[in-house]
């Protein structure tokens, strides 16, 4: 019976590890179909991902590997497997358009469980894909009371990440606090440039001639959680600061989709402010 | 006898100045190699370059201009011409390097008049190609005195620009504003992202995955002078800062260049904090 | 009454063009909104094209111009209108898609009349947008009698271009030259390199570090029509060729519509066998 | 006493390499700097490059490897060092120029034992550095004389590595036999576009958005060798080839330096016509 299985450790650096790791598959039988690993020196940490497949019970690998690994180590044996979203979103439709779209095409490795929104504007898009829409309004709440429905109503489905596809609302500690490394965000400039709100005049008011999209995990500062993903494109004095958001929709949805496509695949770790991906 | 005009107007928008200044060129009966125009709209702004050839006399050229532009309007018809650099620089030598090897290939626009560093590493460099170096120390001496001695040798020198290859001074006000629009900047970084000291340590400690450089006019506020250009590299987690260093030096040196090239061929237009690059 | 037109002429250069047509503006009192001219001086040639608002008769303008371009001059002054378009695609839902959302979204200057493909995989998302889909399957038939499906269906709608959204079927001679300059390939390769079938498998072959898309106008030799746009992303060693096509369908879709956007807005010159893009 | 070594180990892939291969550094007690692995599961070939410290006898280290790698296995183990090449160059001085001060800078792991040029433009440039020019004329000569010019002087010095900056002749398939995977060369274009010869007329003629520049190593077949690095820059409509050949110069310098680099750190496996670079 053939198992596949990715192995993913985050711990302190030691001597051996990837000997005894390895032993570990080797004693199993393992074929090894992927391997990156890296060593933070400075903070001695280690990373690795291994992907491996074989005749093989996952209990037990976890169980041994447990064994070798130091005792504060991160550990996870994972069978790949189809992971659950659900999506915040607001008024513009480029970045969740792009989800749906690779969705709908089977190329997204997640299902969409719904998709929440402060704005009603997005429901037609949708429902037209048949995935659960509702609509929160903000009107006559407090910022505490609206998140505390957004949650309730997050809560109430299964999911992995919170995609954050363009949601205008910032976000505040508590609820951040909910939900530790699993809400990914799209921030609309190259952080840390133009942090916080409209970064498309920021850019324009400043005069580059270039700009990007940022996708990161969000953390309690706003705008200052892990970057997974980032890219850019240029612009010059033709462009107003509206021209600039139209080109920068389409580098927010890559970059959005890039990040999500590498956390889906479980290729990022998390370490200190910063990510790692292999 | 065919000359040949670059001319440079920026002014307040009108109804009709296009027509106004191509009506001088035809009457003159002078070809147009090439036009670029621009508008902003919204602070009513006109910017315009133009290449004439023909048989025509450049000031007789000039004073028609001046009639039909606005009274504000700073206007400049040039002839090509040669112009003349001075550097300053302290211990790199990526980005001087680069413009020396352009300019002993005759690719530079430009003649070297000088160099003049704080620190004396680059002076072999700069004697290998006969070029003028001047070391100023810092030692024992305040800012204040070491930018006018500095200054004294800088003016000693005709000169059209003062190029900061960087030059890792921070220059007082007094001292940039005896050179306004003159001084070139490159920054080791993806301005505004990373302003100030050792921006390759801070993009490393936020995690960025793009790092940059930003060539500027320099004006009182630090970093935060016109952009002329800008450009970027991908990182990743692999690389500590002094790997960011390293390779960013590639793109400060390419942009420094580029924005050198576009200013000695005045194609760059300051408008309030930003440039227009024609 | 204000009126806007886009004035598009590519026309044999001559002297004084650019005065006897802004003089016409003028003397119509017209506000230029926006200028963008080139002059190819090996070849001769003059590309113009400014908006331009104003009291004014759209007919009398370009009556007006006529007498002052040169006579085989490409003269159009066009009212800013949403255009018409129809798609052919096959399987793949990545190009198709990202025009559909921005369609949905209002951002694209096009009313899409109609998808066609020779597979019915795509039906249902189109018909998720409430477009009308047409499946001309390609068994038991010859290409020539194929196309006449497909021609007869796209004539049936009004167009003013047609979008190949990786349509993966190659256009006869005859097809093509039915619609001059009015189709639109996104082809999955840098053009030049990597002509003709599954690019990505090539450029794997090849071991390129390098992969990208190029959108071209569609003449009657394969892959060598005038190119709009293109773009590139990095890959890498571990990269298979599925990957790449994978990671290249950002590319191709950010590119087409790139292109499209281009095209709609009046921007796009044909020159030979290139394209002048203002 | 710390050793520091470079593992590159290039065989067949087996199951358990990376076990039996910890299991000998673990065994010596050895620290793992860096760690970089990679299966071609199509053609089943393992690549590894580790760096390894440690108080260990590099000749131990690898006759121990030796046993558990597969018989046909390419395994190195090289203590860090300076590399040593030689230069070929024509006229152009960008690229040369660009590893002169990179080398002079102390940031090129290498010396230049010698630059040879088929002209002698170079000269001064070359002795401005005090490094040996060799003027290797190729009038009245055939193209097998001269090359055995080129080869003698080649082989009177000591070198690691040919670079070809930017050096404008054909080299037939005998000269090229000599020196296996060690001549690198760039070629002034986005391989394999523009094969042959004046690569920016041709994308010029073929009008291209974007351009390229590609270092390769150099093999029989005229630019098919294995690709190491490669980078592009857009152009539009403006540029004639000319403007596209300076522009593209600032490529290829990059581009060949970053390749180089790899190669002399001992991070470029080739893997038939491709390369892993690690």
């Amino acid at each position: 019976m053939e198992n596949r299985a990715r192995v993913l450790i985050d711990c302190t650096d030691e001597k051996g590890l990837v000997y005894k790791i390895s032993k570990i598959f080797y004693d199993r039988d393992l074929n090894i179909d992927s391997n990156r690993e890296f060593v933070d020196k400075e903070k001695s940490k280690f990373f690795m991902r291994t992907v491996v497949t074989g005749d093989f019970d996952i209990n037990e690998l976890e169980t041994a590997l447990q064994v070798v690994v130091p005792q504060n180590a991160n550990l996870k044996v994972i069978e790949p497997r189809r992971k659950k979203i659900v999506i915040l979103a607001t008024k513009e439709s480029h970045a969740l358009g792009d989800i749906l779209i690779r969705h709908e095409a089977g190329e997204l490795d997640a299902d969409i469980e719904a998709v929440i929104a402060n704005h009603d504007v997005l429901e037609q898009l949708v429902r037209r894909f048949e995935i659960p829409f509702f609509h929160v309004p903000t009107e006559s709440m407090s910022r505490e009371e609206h998140e505390k429905k957004v949650s309730e109503l997050i809560d109430e489905h299964e999911f992995d990440y919170i995609v954050l596809a363009k949601y205008m609302r910032i976000l505040t500690s508590s609820f951040v606090s909910c939900y530790p490394r699993q809400i990914i965000n799209i921030h609309h400039s190259f952080l840390p440039a133009f942090i916080g709100a409209n970064p498309y005049k920021q850019a324009f008011e400043r005069g580059v001639k270039i700009i990007g999209a940022t996708a990161h995990f969000v953390t309690n500062d706003l705008d200052e959680g892990p970057i997974i993903a980032q890219d850019v494109i240029p612009v010059n004095h033709r462009f107003e600061w509206r021209d600039m958001q139209k080109a920068g929709r389409d580098v927010e949805k890559i970059v959005l989709s890039r990040a999500l496509n590498f956390v889906l695949n479980d290729r990022v770790f998390v370490h200190g402010n910063k990510t790692i991906v292999f």
